[in-house]
């Protein structure tokens, strides 16, 4: 394995993709909706070769194993997802708007790839190794981003020992939703949103006419 | 299978339980250790007799299966955690420091119960039919318990719509505890505690002198 390809089949870099996007896209997602439902180690590659009606030899051109598999969906997801939330964090405006404008995009993100980001949010663990340390760094960046807009609005330097915590409880309000959310009750995601930048920026003390 | 005696032996009630109380108890937390780390469908009965030293034959004599381990692991937890909070609830004093309060004993107990909590908060959905239910109750007083403290606070009634939401939020900041706690870098509890009501009343705006 090279430190620049870690499937070892070049499926995530290269010409090779763009005319195997497609497939792979199909085999990531449905990959994703099974391990959101089963858990990591209740998953099978033949229970995805099931799933997806691709062979055991047909897969093996995308990934080389399991853990290959939940990589590449780890590193798909946090990669696009990093790419919005950079984007968003280096927007003109106050620093809640960016503040806002995190936390709407994440619950946006959640409600329209929800499996892949459930498995990013609880299965970490199951990699090892470089695959693990990689998916970290991106994890890390994400923590970063948001925990330097909690910094910006308490007027804080993101290394001030408050913001860690704080940045920790948002993002407790965030994941936590995996366990509740329902569409039918909590939509649309909007408004939940403003609801948790409200409590976020001004507590229930600031929210009492709301 | 009677309503009154979900696990069919007797332990949970009566005369026979006070002798055999205490090995009960390290029969619980034991199991609770081994799921917590493991996950309950990871977690076998032969595993748990290894780990205490009881006999498959000795251990029947508290609960009959796998799952009624599991029941007997949450209702025992989600009972003593209640009967705190429930006193907690009905202190006297302002709204503001019986919410203080309600997070605090959530924080401590999940401090010395860490095994326990994790298994109530992550295995409900591994408990079936009759179980499930019982357990369904015993969260949904707790989860009333803390959204009346919240209603309470904004000065709305407990069914008012927001107030789902910002309950729900705040056992996210509770519940993702599991997820990122170091006792060597976050403790002391306490200070977490406070740092938590404080977003929760007052928010990052409210934080900025803090």
């Amino acid at each position: 394995m090279t430190t620049g390809d870690l499937t070892g089949t070049g499926a995530s870099s290269g010409g090779r993709t763009s005319r195997t996007a497609p497939k792979l896209e199909k085999l990531l997602s449905s990959s994703a909706g099974l391990m959101a439902q089963r858990g990591f180690s209740q998953t099978s590659i033949r229970d995805v070769a099931n799933e997806t009606g691709f062979s055991l030899g047909g897969m093996y051109y995308y990934f080389k194993s399991k853990e290959d598999l939940l990589y590449l969906i780890q590193e798909k997801t946090f990669s696009s997802l990093l790419e919005i939330q950079e984007a968003a964090a280096s927007h003109d405006g106050t620093a809640e708007e960016r503040l806002r404008k995190l936390i709407g995009n994440h619950l946006a993100y959640f409600l329209s790839h929800a499996n892949e980001l459930k498995v990013c949010t609880f299965e970490l663990e199951s990699l090892q190794d470089e695959r693990y340390d990689r998916i970290a760094v991106l994890r890390r960046r994400y923590f970063s981003c948001m925990a330097h807009a909690v910094a910006e609005v308490l007027g804080e330097s993101p290394n001030h020992p408050g913001v860690r915590h704080k940045t920790l409880f948002i993002f407790g309000m965030l994941n936590w939703i995996f366990m509740w959310f329902d569409p039918e009750r909590d939509e649309p995601v909007d408004r939940l949103g403003d609801e948790m930048v409200d409590l976020v920026l001004n507590g229930l003390n600031g929210g009492k006419d709301g």
